[in-house]
């Protein structure tokens, strides 16, 4: 009888785990060879595309492994061969307070093989390295965006030709600024927000604009002491300046000012422990934790064990497997820290009148999905398997290297937006459903889960994970097909999105304050 | 001894008023001389521009009357020729809860003297009229606002030069749509807030742009069954075009295909009757309720007495003041309606870990406001002295006639856009210090509580509401000014906020869910 090998119709996502993913529907009786000399199994039901196929035996009562951790427990006798989903998976309320024992080994990244690689980067006075030369024009309050706009507007198309070392005369507009309760955690987080921005090593040059009679004073946007000392700073109110035509002339003045110092910059080589990348996921589909999540984790891993920062975030989506994080975690403060974060959304989702609900959806369990453990680990697995340095509240400046957790929403603007202002230099985004996201300043590489949407949105997308759902390629494969682009783009290539022209609109602060 | 005319140095707000408004620092010993055979007045101490002046005697506890109405009671006697503050004029608590009995009788607006006045507008299948002839690019999330930038940006400058009748094509970008807890009422608001802005009369044509798998589907904004029937429609979603290139060439060309039957619409005489005018103010001076929204009340009073309707809002500014406002209501449940969504923002302030505060501020106060009732006073001023018809939230549909209030932030942008969404075909805004607000697809007038303003900001501001400070001018003389400008605006005069392009980054729907 002849066997089919279990790379051409199922993934197995790490070594020794129980169940592998059906890349295609399998049927009953089907011969799989498992390779490496493990002799071949039996299909023993049909099994859905993206559903789970047994690899090993797992008695009732023990842990089922995928991703190298367990995502519940057998609750029937599984055996070689079976479907493995809730007929046979479970999870009691204490697998995620106690998870931990149960969990296997971590295989942390090891020492890079070989030297440190190096990026084209933008070496800046406070010793963070850009990957863009920008010019911001910075708003304080959305009553100053269409001026922004019209400064920047000044500068597309051949404005720049003479100036090919800039990238680019950046609006920050939002639609906030005034009306909030000054002090409350809301105004805090937008100025957190703002002030990241400001620092961010990708703006060499920054026009801070203001109306003149808003709650956050242009100043105080840039005042913080953290600016690098070689960002060209000028500020400006529309009040004073006499309204917006004047405003605006002003404002595009001051650009012009600014070119010929900000093109004579260079970049220069750099090893990329200076790239910080920042992790994301959005519109995601059954794929998206077999393919392109756990792609973008090989590339995290490569980069932190080359001794850069790669930020994880989306708090919602690890809801309910937070011990999946803390049980990485560098010390027991960084546990401490994530979990005082799920409590503050608890909070804040009950306010809304909602709850944090981040088990499988009748959709999810269509597409394969058993349990929450299971649905997180697909989420978690863009950050790789890394030590869990530290963790930030949303648009806080990240210090620390290796994989750090930013807590911020999940949906994609609002948590791109945090994890920037935070100073991530390039961001790794993956879809599923066919994203069109772009950010600005810092670049965003698209990264699709499955080749139907590369080929159906390949404008929009720059890599193609899907090739490891077909079996053309390994996880390590596209994971360092993706490292490697981090590096290009990091350097100056440009993405999908910023051929697009795609990133204005993208900037959008987390507003929760009250306005009044 | 000679002696000055009360209204060359002072303003008094209405017939009987115990107290005018100082136009000018006024010395001890100046002689005013009242008109009208009223005799005259020996100032008694210096008092500040801004400050109140003291007209008639008023017995320790009797009310000192401001705009025709209580701002207070008398703490001590006070004589003609006073300084009136708060030294000599005070509201105990009980003042706000029992006001009605202490107010005086209203002035409503009577019918209107001659015909009524018409408009020319865009009479739609609806019944409602518009004032302008635009095409929306609606777009349902963050995700599809480039997209839709995009798509506006290839009708600007000469493009629409062929169909002369077409004011533009509007992208009506946001931060949200996604991510937010269905149902909740921070999702329900969006909701409306887009729904009403699809139903505007204001839009001949609408392309509703959406991703593709956002909470907010494209076609639940426009399947109400609300929408004029003569609205050309046309939904897309970028997943469905095959991503952000796709989707911009598929919407220019719906764009295109509904310039010629838009371009040959007509405006008809229309009675002001159909017009819907919303007033708000920003960037308040001490001013603000001495010239500008005073003359503005008696333009919405005009328009109320010839059938038209008037939508006042900003809740905050009344908060404490409250019976300024159910004192007018037509009936019992109007003031019921305003009390309830009074609660409702207690409630929310107190979630934003502030509270609602309107008293006047130490900078208030130095101005010369004394009391909340008279602080409000000159924000309700805007609203004129009309019976107050109905009571909205935020975004609802506004179909009473007459003076009605929408509950809204005062924070300029998200109250306008909730007017909007409501319905105004025009909008009225005053301010002090400056602000350079425009809106879309209903233009805003801007009018300046002071000259010096008016000087340095011509450019933005289209009345000079300060020529009551100067004296050079009565309220009713800028009431009236205004009430006519409305009239050609409505029918295709351009403001000065459409002459600087300014309205799309404006458009701020109401965002108060928790997002996740
Ligand atoms: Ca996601
Ligand atoms: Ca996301
Ligand atoms: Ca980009
Ligand atoms: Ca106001
Ligand atoms: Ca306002």
């Amino acid at each position: 009888m002849t066997s089919t090998p279990l790379r051409s119709v199922a993934i197995q996502m790490a070594q020794d785990d129980d169940v592998a993913v059906a890349l295609r529907g399998l049927d009953a009786g089907l011969v799989i060879d498992l390779g490496k000399g493990r002799g071949t199994i039996t299909v023993t039901a049909n099994i859905p595309r993206g559903h789970k196929l047994a690899l090993t035996r797992v008695p009732v009562g023990a842990p089922v492994s995928k991703y190298g951790q367990s995502i519940g427990r057998a609750t029937s006798e599984i055996h070689p061969g079976d479907h493995v989903h809730s007929h046979n998976l479970g999870m009691d309320d204490s697998e995620h307070e106690h998870g931990k024992e149960r969990l296997r080994a971590r295989q942390e990244p090891g020492p890079p093989v070989g030297p440190i690689p190096t990026f084209a980067g933008y070496r800046r006075a406070n010793g963070t390295v850009g990957t863009r030369n920008y010019i911001g024009v910075l708003t304080s309050v959305n009553c100053s965006a269409t001026a922004a706009l019209m400064i920047a507007e000044a500068f597309k198309y051949q404005a720049l030709t003479e100036y090919p070392n800039v990238d680019g005369v950046m609006a920050l507009t939002h639609q906030s600024g005034c009306g909030l309760i000054t002090g409350s955690e809301g105004a805090e987080t937008l100025l957190r927000t703002l002030r990241g921005y400001a620092r961010h090593p990708n703006f060499g040059g920054l026009v801070v604009l203001g109306l003149g009679c808003e709650m956050v004073a242009v100043e105080s946007l840039v005042d913080d002491g953290t600016i690098p000392a070689d960002t060209i700073v000028s500020s400006l109110t529309i009040q004073a300046a006499g309204g917006v035509r004047a405003a605006v002339a002003e404002g595009i003045a001051r650009v012009k000012e600014m070119l010929p110092a900000l093109d004579a910059r260079r970049r220069e080589d750099t090893p990329v422990s200076e790239l910080v990348l920042g992790l994301n996921c959005g519109g995601s589909d059954g794929f998206s934790g077999v393919s392109a999540n756990p792609a973008l984790g090989v590339a995290s891993d490569r980069l932190v064990s080359c001794g850069g920062t790669s930020i994880l975030a989306e708090t919602p989506e690890i809801f309910g497997a937070e011990h999946l994080l803390t049980y990485r975690a560098a010390d027991p403060d960084v546990a401490r820290r994530l979990l005082s974060r799920l409590q503050w959304w608890q909070r804040y989702a009950a306010q809304g009148g909602g709850s944090l609900d981040n088990n499988p959806s009748p959709g999810n369990k269509d597409g394969g999905l058993t349990t929450i453990l299971e649905k997180s680990l697909g989420a978690v697995a863009k950050g790789g398997q890394a030590e869990l340095s530290a963790v930030y509240e949303y648009a806080d400046p990240v210090t620390s290297r290796g994989l750090v957790f930013m807590d911020t929403p999940g949906y994609d603007p609002v948590s791109v937006t945090g994890i920037i202002a935070g100073g991530a230099t390039v961001i790794c985004f993956t879809t599923g459903r066919g994203s069109v996201f772009g950010s600005k300043p810092a670049p965003s590489i698209k990264i699709a889960t499955n080749t139907e949407l590369f080929q159906r949105m390949g404008d929009d997308i720059d890599v193609n994970a899907g090739s490891i759902v077909d079996g053309s390629a390994s996880l390590d494969d596209v994971g360092n097909e993706i490292f490697e682009l981090i590096i290009r783009v990091a350097s100056g290539q440009r993405t999908a999105s910023e051929d697009l022209g795609i990133g204005d609109q993208e900037f959008v602060p987390w507003t929760f304050g009250t306005v009044t």
